[in-house]
């Protein structure tokens, strides 16, 4: 079973052993002859795939009544794979949703790494530093790169950890999370467990 | 004895009873002749003022080694007006430092209320959305806006508990955090309370 979670800049295929990306702008989705079942973040492609049959789109087959209107497919699929535990997905945003009993208990939005060094940045000239990933949270910062990347991590840290709920990190940003949350599990596969998991209970397959 | 901060767009003057602001492009400090003390972060209006006798610039005359070496004036000043607690200043970052017996024990800097807004909004135009706030911090968010408005306020709420500290609010922005922090103090004048113990503490008066 070959599944794809397309996002703004690649699509990212796993066929249940490997995976790999390849770049929106150098890929033509018609080129697939095999059946495959995706998630799509990206309106630019998605005209173009709704005309292409073997492209099951699962966005159409999940349960949306479980989650909120409003809430990315992308997001939806990561919380199908976990029936207990915070999920922390760690990209462009990174995003926090609590599963409790199979339930989505709902969730929040914080910025991501570079949009919150960003942040900063236009906040003033004397916030333009690189995060220090080296930081001990456990003492109070006495330099300005540290009082950044401390005003980063710890509010998310403490926020996170007030749960007491099993931690679950994946997303492209999630290895630079992981030292800070030494007792979550990282998770790069998430969203295809999920997606296999709505194609098992919708029989899709 | 008149004291003023000054901030990129405003003289903010306090003679020990009434406060008034005045903005900086409407404004020559030259017109003042009476002596006045005064903090400062405005590079541009920094020039004029050292030429103006009459305009003690306290900057000079703080204990410096106190604090960490690029911490804004304001942010010292802030700190000197407290001997035991945790102070948010939120203005257009929002500062949290720790003073301990009236040592400073470090503090961290969190984007403020409408650079974190603008924040989200780069992230995604579907994140576009004024914060919601009469959200309840008890119960985990099921819809967009009040993802991002938690995601603002619950970890540095949580963050900001965890000290089991005084909390001491001011800041433009203060009025606005007051209710998610009912614990708090509100002390609008903090700033200038500050300015008067480093002039009494200096024999500059």
């Amino acid at each position: 079973m070959l599944l794809c979670d397309i996002g703004n800049t690649s699509y990212h295929f796993y066929d249940g052993v490997t995976q790999h990306k390849v770049a929106v702008a150098d890929f033509d989705p018609a080129s697939m002859t095999e059946k495959l079942f995706f998630i799509n973040v990206n309106p630019n492609v998605a005209p173009l795939l709704a005309r292409l049959p073997q492209w099951v789109d699962l966005g159409l087959h999940v349960r949306k009544e479980r989650y909120y209107e409003t809430m990315g497919i992308d997001r939806i699929v990561a919380c199908a794979a976990v029936d207990e535990g915070l999920i922390i997905d760690a990209g462009s945003a990174i995003t926090v949703d609590l599963m409790r009993g199979g339930i989505h208990k709902g969730g929040f939005i914080y910025p991501g790494i570079e949009a919150m060094a960003s942040c900063f940045k236009r906040v003033s000239t004397r916030l333009d530093y690189a995060f220090n990933f080296d930081l001990n949270l456990d003492t109070m910062p006495k330099n300005s790169q540290d009082a950044i990347t401390y005003g980063f991590l710890a509010p998310l840290h403490a926020e996170v950890m007030r749960h007491d709920a099993p931690l679950i990190l994946t997303g492209g940003d999630a290895p630079r999370l992981l030292p800070f949350f030494p007792q979550a599990t990282h998770d790069a596969l998430l969203l295809f467990k999920g997606m296999q998991k709505i194609i098992e209970e919708g029989g899709l397959c």
